[in-house]
């Protein structure tokens, strides 16, 4: 194989940490001088604030996506078609290679739903373009996800402040 | 208790991402204007490079600490003499309270390594100043540590390539 193939990273799990990391690992390749992209599947899951912060970081280009979920049965349709709406920009830049990092964030939430056809992504994912890494996070990665990555880490939650303790969620360290 | 003390959080575990979530965490706090001090207490466990991006964020402030550890039993006490230095600068600031947030980075593996008494970091930790969130990474996080913290969680490695399957560690995803 080739060992300077792009990586598919996971992080997946029920605790903290699954989109920070991704961001984090984006400001590193930032600082080589990589171009990233981060995808954001889920509208609203990042206050504006905590993107501001991103602006100043030109490597960096930040999207979201898929606006308007729903996830109520009444809607399953409407969500598919946002979901597809958003997988596809994900597809065109993951085939295509100027980005050396493309971050999905929150994917594995959009697949569990059920919202994009699973063999789809997993065929698109396995046939990236060989110079692109992806970063996929968010709960219950599918196990045919978990298959193909070449990297996986699962966030565990072992304590939380706002279930245990009933503190309220904080400005800025609510991930 | 008081619903607005500042958090002690702690990223564990074998897997890859502590450092990165906390990281992230940083730019996220960033984003909100709030001051952030990031103490690195294992100098090359960043590339430089990796760092670069962050100097484009003015709210967060990086600093290493403790260079020159060399874990072995020869040079126990001269490890020990590094680590005290470094938390003394990370005692200052956890009391004084300017930062909203700072990051102790791999801290977790100098307490796991006996290398500072655990009954003093501790006692720090919980007389911290209210207004300040403490975020502690590194692998083998002790007991006592756990005990006190408000939110902890384990990056447990499902899957890690240069074990697997013998790729390279890469510069830019290798965290």
């Amino acid at each position: 194989m080739n060992a300077e193939k792009g990586l598919l990273i996971v992080f997946t799990g029920n605790g903290k940490g699954k989109t920070t990391a991704a961001l984090g690992m984006a400001m590193r390749a930032a600082g080589h001088g990589m171009p990233v992209l981060v995808l954001q599947f889920i509208k609203g899951a990042w206050p504006y604030g905590e993107l501001r912060s991103f602006d100043k970081v030109e490597e960096i280009e930040l999207k979201p996506l898929g606006t308007g979920f729903t996830w109520t049965k009444e809607s399953l349709d409407e969500d598919r078609r946002l979901a597809a709406e958003g997988w596809e920009e994900a597809v065109a830049e993951i085939r295509r290679g100027r980005y050396r990092i493309i971050v999905l964030d929150e994917l594995n939430v959009v697949l569990s739903y059920g919202l994009l056809p699973l063999n789809d992504v997993i065929e698109t994912l396995r046939d990236r373009n060989p110079g692109v890494h992806v970063v996929i996070t968010g709960r219950n990665a599918p196990a045919e996800l978990i298959e193909i990555a070449d990297l996986v880490t699962e966030m565990k939650q072992v304590k939380h402040p706002y279930h245990d303790q009933g503190v309220k969620a904080q400005k800025g360290v609510e991930f």
